[in-house]
């Protein structure tokens, strides 16, 4: 499987490990090779994000580090923002009032590195996504900070830029009519679902925790079906707690049938490492051979499949369970 | 003029000089009576705030210090909150969520006596409305935490039950048909904006620094007019920066002649001691004979007239600037 791997994910200091168990092992395996992106234009980031939500992130750190003695030691964190009644038309000029403007909680900082290490994931995705175009079964963009809660203008738990919305939004403007996003995260994909809710042109399957009991907590219950043009492609599967591999592989068949009846002639997966029975909350339950069972579940929907990596815990068997999908998947294919 | 005051408001751990400065200042000038307010049922809050709101600010510091060792010596903080495209139809299980979820910022903690200060608050205001339906001319509702940022159903700004909306509230449920509140804290008063802003029984004026460069930063700006039944039931007078008690005035004249037009049975006055100038940011610039003047032309405008204690830096001034209103009121009606 084609790797992009992002060199400069350190650059954010997030969950760095989180890259560096999946490369060890990948590079253990053998699997494939593992590539540097091409830059994408900050355009292509502007289909999916909005141009000035981009502009805050890319010249937040100067602006911050700038402001006053100090902060360039402290990272920029949210402390207020617009919830019902407020506006979010007119941006603020106080650069605190501007990163609540764009945020959607106070565990997301902005640090000196922040920006070249998301834009260089999001040049992975489109790099993965764009391989498929070019006759690739399947890709990965290997890749930190994870990107699936950040939404069209805000960051949040610990995402930046929504990598996998910008893989599938750069298939369709290179000429593909209909993608699907499958979101295997242990958190559900509000990013993609608030990108993508009125659109008909990308399902979005997610399967993840009951947000009654699990970040992000405002997002992902069933009846969150789509609206207007997109009634219908948005499903959201939530477990419940105390929920187990049956129960996410009974899940994972619900998503995949919605899948082939949606035809998608591309999908992209969006991997998180924190359905692991062995993550602190338990996950729900998964061994490590059900991460290869699951790879080859999603190999046997014969879709030219991106995935994308998000989140987990910094485990010892991270890498293990990510690369079992993705092995678990080339073995189906070949 | 006849004093409502909070003996609870030192049980949150804010402002608490706010009060203390203000009550000795009253004292040595005689100004009337200063009492204790009755209870006001629940209920009168719900007629205001949300009841879910009510139930979860009432049982916060129970649910919270009881949660983990620890807790009990920690102020709850909110850390994630449903921006745009999250809603707030369900609530989620967990404690810290529903604390983003009724928060707007991370900057009103919820300690072990915040509801009890804050209860006895909106008692203070609502006493000192009702006192002006038995034939007192003008109250005083002497309280902190302040309240004028609080929305329907969320807290913030410090401020946790919007006093000045409760007291409005009680005047229209106990018989009047139009009432004003006039913000002239330093900070745009979102909280009442917010929850009249549909209704046409409720005029809401606030004269406060210009959103773009002060808190709440996302309300406040002059094209807010009210909407649906209350166009043109809301009007914001933001100062830019720079503006002084001249620019003060002159906002004050209009908010003055808008108040006339509405003709309310009533007035409730949200009163910040955060306009003077020995603010660190230079409030508008307000001598302490500023603010008796300006108690004289509210007292012109010849309506029943509450008054409610909001925002304010603990300066050795506040006390005199904030009896200074009332004492140029009281003179100018006698």
């Amino acid at each position: 499987m084609l790797t992009f791997f992002n060199e400069q994910h350190a650059q954010h200091a997030g969950h760095t490990q989180r890259v560096e168990s999946v490369l060890s092992e990948l590079g253990r395996r053998g699997l494939g090779r593992i590539v540097t992106p091409h830059g994408v234009p900050l355009m292509a980031l502007e289909r999916t994000h909005a141009p000035r939500y981009l502009h805050f992130l890319r010249t937040a750190w100067a602006e911050w580090s700038a402001a006053a003695p100090g902060n360039a030691s402290l990272p920029a964190i949210a402390t207020q923002w617009p919830v019902r009644t407020f506006r979010t038309d007119i941006e603020p000029e106080q650069f605190a009032a501007r990163l609540g403007l764009y945020s959607m909680d106070s565990a997301t900082p902005i640090t000196a590195g922040t920006w070249t290490a998301a834009k260089t994931g999001a040049d992975c995705a489109v790099n993965a996504a764009h391989a498929l175009r070019v006759g690739e079964r399947a890709t990965f963009a290997l890749t930190q900070p994870p990107g699936h809660l950040a939404g069209a203008d805000f960051c949040g738990g610990g995402c930046y830029l929504n990598n996998a919305a910008l893989a599938a939004q750069h298939l369709l403007d290179d000429g593909l009519s209909r993608v699907a996003i499958l979101d295997l995260d242990y958190h559900h994909g509000n990013g993609a679902q608030g990108i993508f809710y009125q659109r008909s042109d990308v399902l979005c399957v997610s399967i993840h925790a009951d947000p009654r009991h699990a970040s992000p907590w405002f997002s992902g219950h069933a009846d969150e079906t789509g609206g207007g043009a997109g009634v219908g492609c948005n499903i959201n599967l939530p477990l419940a707690p105390g929920a187990g591999s049956a129960d996410w592989f009974a899940a994972l068949e619900t998503a995949c049938l919605r899948l082939n009846m949606f035809r998608p002639e591309a999908l992209v997966v969006a991997l998180g490492g924190n359905v692991f029975a062995g993550e602190a909350h338990g996950g729900f339950g998964l061994q490590a051979a059900d991460f290869l069972r699951a790879g080859e579940r999603l190999a046997w929907l014969g879709f030219p499949t991106a995935f994308v990596l998000e989140g987990g815990s910094p485990l010892r068997e991270l890498g293990t369970n990510i690369v079992n999908v993705l092995e678990g998947f080339d073995c189906a294919v070949d």
